[in-house]
C-alpha cells in the first residue's frame, strides 16, 4: 500500500488529535538502578522464607494461565478485608497498585470544570492523573515542618470546591501523619470525596480504615507494596458501597490477574511473616534516623512510613546525591522539583547493611 | 467523629459528583461459570506439558515479589518483538491486555467533541471505553453476511471525522476476516487513526503486523491472550514512535508487574509448545465447524478465530443456550445484543471432548 500521508506531517496529526494537555506533559521517568544498593523506591528489602517461597510455588502450580482471572477477585477481597480490618459497612475496589484505583476513580468524576486538591509536597500521581483525566489540579501549602496547614487547606476547599481531596496519611514525599483532628475537619468540609490514602500504613501508627464505610465522603486507600509485594501492584479502595459501585464502572473488567490475585492470597494467609519484616523496617527506621539526626548540617524529618525525608545545606542536596550513586547507593533527588523540597532527600529504609553504607558514604559526601 | 453528612444525600452527592455517563453505565458483568464446559470466554483449553512448568516455577522463584517492576518491560519488549514480527521500524507500548491499551489511548486523544469509530457488531470494549474517556461513539453496519459494508464505512468516515477507526481483525463476534484492500482503503481514507485489533491473529491467516511503523496512522494491537495466556493479561500495541509516546505519557508507570513479564517472556521462549497449541485449536475448529454445518437449523459462519458463530431460527437462541447451560456447557449467549447479533450464539473451539459434549448437547437442545 503506499502511504499517502507524508512523514512529516505526522506531528501536525499528533497535534490534531491528542490533548493539548497530553501533548505537554513528559512520561513519567524512572531511572534505572543496576547494581546499586536500591533505597530510592519505598520497597521492602526481605524476601520471604524459603519454606514460604517452596509453599507458593506449589500453588502457582495449580493456577490456570490460560483461562481470564475472577473478574470480581473475590477470594482476594475477602482475604483483604480480613487482613486490613476493613470495616463491615465497607465495599472494596481493587486495583493494579494505588496508581490504577487513583485513575478509576478521576475517570468516573473526570470533567475540566471539576478539581483534584491534595496538599504540597505530596504523591505526584494525584497531579498526574488529574491532568490523564482532564482535570484541574490544585494544592495547599504544607507548613514548613511538613504538618498540615488547616487554615490554608479549608480556605483551599472553599475557594475551589474540589470533587476531591487526596491526602496521604503517612504524607509521601515528607514520611509524617498529619493531625487526626484536622483531617476529621477537612472530611467534614469537603463538598465532595476525601481519598486517605494510607499506602504506608503498615509503618504507621494510625489510620482511617475503622471509619470507611460509616463516612458518606470517605474513602480509604491501601496498597500490598510496602507489605513487601511491590511487584506484584495490588491496591485497595474501601468506602460506601454506593461511591465504589460507580469506580467499579470504569474498572476494565480483567484487571487483575490471576497471578497477583494467587500471590496476594497466599501473601496475606503468612501476614506474621509480612508483621515481621514491617516492625524490623520500623525499628531500622529508628536507628538510620537516630544515626542522621547526628549529622549536624542536616534537617532530618520524623517518618511515620519506611523512608526518611532530609534537608541538606542549601544547593547540596544533588551534589551528595550524586555523591551517594557514585559510591553505589541510589536514593531519591527530591531537589529538582523545587518549592519546600529544595535540598531534600529522601532514603528507603534498608537492611542493616544498606542503611550502613548509605550513612558512611554520606558522611563522605558531606 | 459525628457524620454530618445524612445518609441518604449520597445519592445526591453522586449526582453532583459522578459524570452522568458513568451514572447511567452498568458494570460489564462476567456470568460465573462454575463446574461447566466453559467455552464462553475463547480461551485456549490447553495447559502447558508439566516439564515446561517445572522450568517456569525456577524462574518464579527468582522474581523479586518486593521490587517495583521493570518500568519499561524492556526485556519482556524484546521477547515480543521476536515472537510477534515487530517490523523494526515500529516501537512498542504494552498494556493489562488489549483493554487497558485502548484505555491508554483514547485517554490520551478523549475529547466529548471526538468519535470512535468501528463496525457493527464488533468488540464491546471501543465502545464501554470511548464511554469512559468521554469520548462520542459511532459504528457503522457490517453487510448480512458480517462482511465488511465499505460504502457504509466511507460514508461514516465523512460523516463522523473519527479520531479513531478500532477495527477487529479477524472481527469479534463475528469471528471472520475483512477484506483486506478494504482496510488499506479505510486507512487511507481515514483522518485520524486506525487500530487493527489483531487479537486473534494466532488463528488467522492475515495480518497488518509488517505495514506498523511503516504507515503513519496505522497502530496494530495484539495480545497473549488467545495463546494460552489469558489469565495474564497482557496487550501489544506497535505503530509509529511518535504516537506511542503520547500514549506512553498516560501509561501508569508500573502497569505491568514482575510476574506477568517474567511469565510472558518465559512462555514466548517456548513458542513451539503455543503454535502447536493453536495449530490443534484450528484443527479442532475446521471440525467443528462441519460438523455444525450439518445441522440445518443453523446458519454457521467461517470463523479465522478460536470461535464460531452461528445463528438459530427465530427466537430460540436463549432457549437453546439455557438448555445447553442445564446440560453443562456453557458458551455465549449474544441474541440479548440484539440487532444484526439477534439469535446468535458464539461458541469458544474447546478440546475434542468438549466439543462433542457441547455438538451432542447442541442436537439435544435443537
Amino acid at each position: 500500500m503506499s502511504n499517502k500521508k507524508i512523514s512529516n506531517s505526522i506531528s501536525d496529526s499528533i497535534k490534531q488529535w491528542i490533548r493539548p494537555e497530553i501533548r505537554a506533559l513528559n512520561a513519567y521517568h524512572v531511572p534505572p538502578a543496576s547494581n546499586c544498593i536500591k533505597l530510592d523506591a519505598m520497597e521492602n528489602p526481605y524476601q520471604w522464607p524459603e519454606s514460604m517461597v517452596d509453599e507458593w510455588l506449589g500453588l502457582v502450580r495449580d493456577v490456570e494461565l490460560n483461562r481470564y482471572p475472577d473478574p470480581s477477585a473475590s477470594a482476594l477481597k475477602d482475604s483483604l478485608r480480613k487482613s486490613m480490618s476493613v470495616p463491615e459497612g465497607a465495599d472494596i475496589l481493587l486495583g493494579n497498585g494505588s496508581d490504577e484505583l487513583i485513575q478509576m476513580i478521576l475517570m468516573a468524576i473526570a470533567g475540566k470544570e471539576k478539581t483534584v486538591l491534595s496538599v504540597n509536597p505530596s504523591f505526584v500521581m494525584y497531579d498526574m492523573v488529574a491532568t490523564y483525566a482532564g482535570m484541574k489540579y490544585a494544592s495547599a501549602p504544607l507548613n514548613e515542618d511538613f504538618s498540615l496547614n488547616i487554615e490554608a487547606f479549608l480556605h483551599a476547599i472553599k475557594q475551589h470546591n474540589p470533587a476531591i481531596i487526596f491526602i496521604a496519611y503517612p504524607n509521601n514525599p515528607t514520611g509524617n501523619l498529619f493531625d487526626r483532628q484536622a483531617l476529621q475537619e477537612i472530611i467534614e468540609a469537603a463538598p465532595g470525596l476525601v481519598v486517605i490514602d494510607e499506602a504506608y500504613h503498615a509503618f504507621a501508627d494510625d489510620s482511617f480504615m475503622s471509619e470507611a464505610g460509616y463516612i458518606d465522603n470517605l474513602l480509604v486507600m491501601r496498597t500490598v507494596s510496602k507489605m513487601g509485594l511491590a511487584g506484584l501492584r495490588l491496591g485497595l479502595l474501601a468506602g460506601k458501597s454506593q461511591w465504589l459501585a460507580e469506580f467499579d464502572k470504569v474498572r476494565l473488567p480483567y484487571n487483575l490477574n490471576v497471578l497477583t490475585q494467587a500471590t496476594a492470597k497466599f501473601a496475606l494467609a503468612h501476614q506474621t511473616v509480612l508483621d515481621e519484616q514491617t516492625t524490623i523496617i520500623r525499628n531500622n527506621r529508628e536507628l538510620l534516623f537516630a544515626e542522621l539526626s547526628k549529622l549536624e548540617s542536616l534537617q532530618v524529618y520524623p517518618s511515620q512510613a519506611n523512608f526518611i525525608l532530609f534537608r541538606t545545606e542549601e544547593n547540596q542536596a544533588s551534589i551528595i546525591f550524586e555523591k551517594l550513586k557514585d559510591a553505589g547507593v541510589l536514593i531519591k533527588n527530591l531537589s529538582p522539583v523545587g518549592g519546600a523540597l529544595q535540598d531534600c532527600l529522601r532514603v528507603t529504609v534498608g537492611m542493616p547493611n544498606e542503611n550502613a553504607a548509605f550513612l558512611k558514604a554520606l558522611k563522605q559526601a558531606l
